[in-house]
């Protein structure tokens, strides 16, 4: 109906990206992506994608704004080349953290991505995991948001059984709802790390746990590690509620700064996460468990291309 | 710099317009809102709108769909009249609710409703504590989204001295982060109340407190009550846990089906809310405090109308 | 072409849609279309729409605005789940009168419309019978603007030779341009009836007939009947000039207020109206024939789908 | 609030213009409007327009596309050059008979040329008596479509008293809501000239006349003369129905083809028109009265600039 | 993919229109183009176009506002229509010298074409050597800029041989980087022609030869010729400078105003052009070679209708 | 008109901004721009822009990508944040050289950027020296395209007298015809260099000059030095071909990669340049002479913001 299917993989993600066109048993096309001394970025189709079903992969991880622009500059290629249907498919989307004003003069960045994405040329996107739900809502474009969460929550359901009265624990309270859906799969209680500013000096803090973890084995799961500060501080006040081994999970591993010193150094019993994001050599740590989203891409590239539901198989 | 301020007032709230209108000491202007035997609405301005700075204060609370489409009439309205700036004062935005899609196949009818907004020849708008705050990335028009936050907490400031150990308590997860906003300027702590699926039967549900209740005075916080049945459970089982005085805290009265026959039979000590949506007479319980958005409103609006800050006034 | 036809039926018309299924031999496709307490409507389709050709078959009809939000939540649903192309059926077009200033500062609603159905998705529209052709001219989407002339006048084709001079007569002077095409088709004389305001009073109207009536049987030809004021005073007039079997014939049973009892107290030989609106029991009368669009609509989806001509078939 | 005012005359009607230019005692700006040997136009401002309120005043009458593509040309010049505000005064609309699909697989090129407006800049519009008011709604900017209806109804009045037992004949039943306008201001009854195809041969027509006109002073009103060809039939079967003296009166004066022989053929008492459209010397006849529009345009191009209201000054 | 092929010729390009559906063994379709009296244009089609892959054949030669007018109602009519994708083949794309702003307050009409292009419908375009390959940026639609290019070198290729030292000369600076590939093509070195203001006087204009022509073959190459001025006094400027034989080169014969004695005066060997611009027999010198493109544009429809890679074929 | 003047200065370029705000008396507004670990920017504005007449200062020079998401992310937070109007002030352009596509599927970038600083919410736009003049085409929204010239022209004209017959040579064919105008200007002649694929080698590339240089002193001009490769080749050819002194001239001092290097081994007599782009310390060589637009930029802004001619003070 659209064509034959095509996938064009960027520079930001090769592995997942030949990941998802074995799945498919289907070629990466053929492009030059170049920079030119002047970081201008360039384009070029090895083959034409006149009147095909084309899915870009590629991630906006870091260097981002580089990743972003790689992209925009792909899709309009791709719609000047007459491509009949352009999706972007982008594991992990940046600046999703932008996605509203919650103090004046700021910008709504998040926003301002879907606008430039649509006025590039994409006809729909696919992504994982988005910081809020929300965001869909900023495309005018059609679009697939999955879950990496199926992925990881059965991931844990294959050890549930082993574990000493687990609970789900999540760092950031905006993240409480989503946490309630692990609470539920996995059947256990849930407990919250708080934060409080205390007294007048604007950075002192204070953590606090509300719900109970004394004896029990935590999972702590977010949606994202930046550089690692908030599950650092969960991790240390569980463990002085007398919590028992602790698991970390997060679907994105953006992994910035100081991040990987700080997850080396709280010595949790796993971290979970996937590859949304590539995880170069040096940042793997031996307990890191690295769950490949390539199979879910794969599938919803598949049924997209073919106008199947994409619904029917993500969710119960 | 924008013309004239005018201020126009829709059928839907005629007392919180009138209280804008004294409040900026700036008459209502006349117009025709008119609905026909076969229901299509009709308006007509008494005066010109040309070249002058329109506020258009219309909430969409029910009848829902028709007062929308008023508000949308009137905007087109005063677009076809070569308004300078027409700017949608709409202190409840309905279908906010519909704000992601977190299931397959179901609508984003906030982004429609924006999208509707705009195209119905809005330049700005105001509003008062979306559902989510990343609704105001559904616009592409700016906007004032402002919050009855300072007005409710204020409120409760002054009685905070009278209460005994006071806790925030949310009803509904999505809204932890919020509350959290409450027991921080209140000083006080915090417990959430969950639900939780039990068992096979998909009708059965549990609820639970995390934290703790027993014997302290309980402020319940939420941004709308619909039909009154989380806070009803919340209610329930806040007080089964032990909790002294129950105070219950919301900005939009929605208040429909049974919603005040349950606030009614709650016997709590006191509910505090806004008129961001008009309460009849019927609906008022003895209990009931309704704090009025006029003032915010109207300082917006004039500000707004003169090119000032808005943001310095109402963030700390 | 455009994927799989798919019929999806709104609340407004159940039975039309049920006839235009059987039509097609296609099955009406399952959705939930709830209407929560607080009046917000919901759209959940049971099975995806990705890639295909949808038609979404909803009237516009009281209650008006409800309805109307009710087809713009649909088609935004129909978008978001990435139909391949998505064709609003409209029988009846609200807000059709609505269509020009014909004074300063009131809205043009008619385009508000058009733009409310545009940017809620629907790709292309189907509607009979518009108020005024050029309401075609508001959409910048392509549409099929049909009309239920062939209908109706092959009905009254047939009783032709039974009648005595027939005259057709039209009640708005707006309207006459269309009613030369009865005249012309039926092969009959034609007359006028007009309104005029008479001396300084604004409510004294003075009615009057242009061209001949009297001994002849009349048929009253208009688009729609609202309130049946018009069509009332038309009858009143002619029966004064001696007109002999009057008969009333009208595509859209708007039938608003007092509209069934003054038909009723009319004692006209015939009504003949279409099913653009359903008319429920209670206002059905024992003089009334109601033709069905249903094989109109049926026939032009299924063009469209096919992507064969529509204008052959209902052009002479 | 709209910066200076500023006139800027095309090149298809310089009296106007400078009547306007008069009205306002504001001069119309230089410009170069150079047409090339290759017919591509060009526009050179003399002076800046940045900041400024600028009409363009350009009819779009014979040689109707290059009259047309002159004023996009020239708005487009006026947006780059960051004019505050620019106003299209268009007073006489070409192309506005192509208004609806009345037929399968044509054009609705009053809608193309709407959009061809806006794409090439204007902010709103200025426009006399559009050939049906729904064209309006064609425009996403607003406008003012004024009426030449008070000017040619008033030069009437002043020969009313010397009239016998005048009536107001259209020629077109789709004129006959406007034909009663001035059956209402006049005092006047009305008729109708009719045709109608006779028998099987499609060029066979027959006129009528519904209504009373024998031994009456005719006045045809019509919105524009084209060829003349309609115009021409309705006197003679008014003629041949008994009219006394007959007058033609029409808004503009489009005069193409045959026209202006069989104006002067017709030997009716007197044609009035006005100068939407200029008429060259060779085409004025020694019964025409030519009506200037000038201080219509003029006066609503004041209170336009000055944020003023025009519906008060043109409505009853 | 994009339904059927079909192909319409607008009436400013018969013959070559003719060539195109011969190559293509497609007819044109049939239409109705008209010219009222008052030079509105009107389209009809005789077939539906519903679902079909349209291609529209019209240059926009003199008279370029009336042709370029018939594209775009063209265009809307099928859109209107409900083709399933249009595309506007133009062989010479008017006004694309007026492609900047060299000076204020005038016009960048390439870029108000391009708008009116798309606004009236068009989904994709196919021209040949606009006058800036910038202009292409100018379209949000994507096109094929197609190139005479290999067309005219390869023509020029096959008299290389019998050629003295032959040398390029473009008689415009703004062409000197498109000579450099017919010198690298044909082998040969290249002269530029340059004009100077000279003194005080702006009329007073000095040519001059930068390069070697003396005793050479010389062949001038540019993209149009309009009233050749230019070219004649580049002749004129190279016989000064000792040039032997000289030819003509330009893929546009605009020829408009004194061209074409301009060009019959210059005596120059052979004039090479191709049938971008229909030449009427008046305007056909002996010396002139008219190499046709409808072998390209036919191809390339052909290859953009199958959704194959027009690239892969014109370019090395 | 437009509120008050602000002018808010970007990272890229701090100097020139603080000149600009010297040359305006008017302060550099505060704003925080952070780069967060993860690559994520983000602005907020110290004070309310509400009302305002805004300027960015932002140029895009490397990091490109980077240094245009800090525009974007700019302007879009002023949207948002009701500025009246947002100007976008660019001295550098990036992307300026994917202006077109000479070769299939390939982007054109610099129409993405266009559109990304149209959607991200500027009014209008300043930039300096586009790399060709039809980009200023590719933007919907008006702008000021300044130029340099007479800064660099100025400059050399004082240097005039002191050289020995000095002559205009462009590097680059495509600047050829701007590199008249400082013939012109200077009363120069002028040569080309002219760079030639030589026999079946893809990679070898023979330089030819064009005209004569010997024994004068030698101009070479370009809009900008990207790594310094072609003019390293202009260098070295015109000296073989017996050049006396070489000057550079160019606007934009992009200076990537090994250009620093090239330009001081060069041995010129002295490199012209501005600071459209900023040049560290440790790329400034001691024959480098950088002219400042700040006064230009000024200028235009001050202009711009009064509604007063920009045109008027550039052109002759």
């Amino acid at each position: 109906m659209y064509g034959d299917i095509r996938l064009l993989g960027g520079t930001s993600t090769p592995d997942l990206a030949r990941e998802i066109s074995d799945y498919l048993t289907s070629p990466l096309c053929g492009r030059d992506i170049i920079e030119f001394p002047n970081e201008n970025l360039f384009v070029r189709l090895h083959a034409s994608a006149r009147g095909q079903d084309v899915y870009v992969i590629q991630t906006t991880s870091m260097p981002v704004n580089r990743n972003l622009m790689e992209l925009l500059i792909t899709l309009q290629t791709l719609k000047l080349d007459s491509a009949a249907r352009v999706t972007a498919v982008i594991p992990y989307m940046c600046y999703s953290r932008s996605d509203k004003k919650d103090q004046p003069r700021v910008p709504i960045t998040a926003r301002l991505v879907a606008d430039m994405i649509e006025v590039a040329g994409a006809d729909r996107y696919i992504t994982i995991d988005l910081h809020a739900g929300q965001i869909q809502g900023f495309f005018s474009i059609p679009g697939d948001v999955l879950t990496a969460f199926h992925l990881v929550s059965d991931y844990f359901l294959t050890k549930r059984a082993a574990m000493v009265d687990p609970v789900i624990v999540t760092a950031d309270l905006g993240f409480a709802k989503k946490g309630r859906n692990f609470a539920a799969k996995l059947n256990t209680s849930m407990a919250f790390v708080e934060k409080r500013r205390t007294g007048s000096d604007a950075h002192a803090e204070a953590m606090m746990v509300i719900g109970d973890v004394a004896g029990k084995d935590v999972i702590i799961v977010d949606d994202e590690v930046d550089t690692g500060g908030s599950v650092t501080q969960a991790v240390d006040i569980v463990r002085q509620h007398g919590a028992r081994d602790i698991y970390l999970s997060f679907v994105h591993p953006v992994l910035s700064g100081p991040a990987i010193e700080r997850l080396r150094s709280l010595n949790v019993k796993e971290i979970v996460t996937t590859n949304t994001i590539p995880i170069p050599p040096d940042k793997q740590l031996p307990n890191m468990t690295v769950l490949s989203v390539a199979p879910l891409l794969g599938e919803v590239i598949r049924r997209a291309h073919e106008g199947r539901s994409v619904g029917e198989l993500f969710n119960e």
